[in-house]
């Protein structure tokens, strides 16, 4: 099990072996900002306010017992409303830390919250087809453009692999979570990386979540085309690079 | 940032720079088993059977918009009825694919499922204290353990931070979440790690979501003492280690 070893030390808790590392934020080193700047000229979607109302089985009882990952979805489109909610749901803004960082649905190491959220939208109601960005603070969706050919480019990035979208099987949606890993560096150092992508899962499972109370089917990708998604998205894949996706569209009856 | 390059190449997909790696699976060497054995003549606790009863405010919207880290807990103890209900939530099993492996309450890749779940248990009703592991075949609870001085070792497994137990503010049980990472590594080799990460966050955002739904808090913790916590379960600490932990306890009113 050699090969692995190296690997495997990655998974474990190495915070008494590195406590003594002066990390950037000890050091005094300014924070880095925690959510992406973007141009305030953009063509910005205010999303409706999330409620109870879009639900249509919310039982939690429910919801966790049928779960499954959806790989085939119906023709229906996902309103506005429905998506608004699964990017409440998966990093919506819930409050303030008296650090002044954001507190959200889901759980993150230190409120550090490293991730950008980018929807490859192709069927949602009144949402031009093309590529978004999620603003948590204010609850907005910021249009970045339109992709030429995204169905076949959507197969690309996923290698293929029989989930997204074709003329038979579509998703409405397809996630793309990426993450600055240096918002968590600055305060974990080496240690964040672990924290990121169990972070990650957290937001996953509430897109699985949320999608099954609004009748609608998520699955998560892991296997993908890192260099090509990343540069679809615009992204350095140094300092920003995608680390998850996710599928959601409406369940087949 | 050089210094954490090699981290950050860890978070990326490395699906196609690998894809000719002849993995376990492939070369034909046996399946690993998928879940950990155990000595039938040990004390087993048949737990509840899971059901919507249970719910003191199960509405998904209201769950995941009121969800927490939740350090301070009240003095109520968790029902069995309850604890069932969260065991089940992060790792129960509720089907089987065509290849024989289980399908849960929470995704994972390729269904490897390489998590045990061991509870520290402190105060749940008819529940002696002490180190039990979940079962997820039959839904049973195997009773390990007692641990003498189990708040203080808590205490020192968690770093003395300011989380669970303490006279006063108490929570009911510690979940500690293994892999065992071959159960994954056979079928990717070493992709098999990220995967791994993100899919113990997909396990312990059911558990912040379940407790929710019963009137309980939880909070990840992420920070702990490697050596401490493998040696009080046994582990080795190569072939299966502790990964993530998780306490619940009633919230206070």
């Amino acid at each position: 099990m050699a090969r692995y070893e190296q690997q495997r030390q990655f998974l474990k808790s190495n915070f008494l072996e590195f406590k003594h590392i002066k990390t950037d934020k000890i050091k005094g080193v300014a924070q880095p900002p925690v959510v992406k700047p973007f141009d305030p000229d953009s063509q910005i979607i205010d999303l409706p306010k999330v409620s109870r109302e879009v639900l249509r089985n919310g039982n939690m009882f429910d919801c966790i017992d049928q779960r499954r990952s959806t790989r085939f979805y119906s023709a229906e489109m996902l309103s506005l409303e429905e998506l608004s909610y699964l990017l409440w749901a998966t990093q919506g803004i819930t409050g303030m830390n008296k650090n002044g960082l954001t507190l959200r649905t889901v759980p993150c190491s230190g409120a550090t919250h490293t991730f950008e959220t980018y929807l490859l939208i192709m069927r949602v109601e009144g949402v031009q087809e093309g590529i978004y960005r999620y603003l948590p603070t204010g609850h907005k969706l910021l249009f970045m453009f339109e992709l030429e050919q995204m169905e076949q480019k959507v197969d690309a990035i996923t290698l293929d692999q029989p989930f997204v979208p074709n003329f038979a099987k579509k998703a409405a949606v397809l996630f793309a979570w990426s993450t600055t890993p240096y918002r968590s560096e600055w305060k974990y150092d080496i240690s964040a990386h672990k924290k990121i992508l169990i972070d990650v899962g957290h937001v996953c499972q509430n897109l699985y979540l949320s999608s099954e109370s609004i009748g609608a089917g998520a699955c998560a990708i892991g296997i993908y085309d890192q260099k090509l998604i990343d540069e679809i998205l615009g992204l350095d894949g140094e300092e920003e690079f995608v680390i998850y996706l996710g599928a959601v569209g409406k369940k087949r009856e």
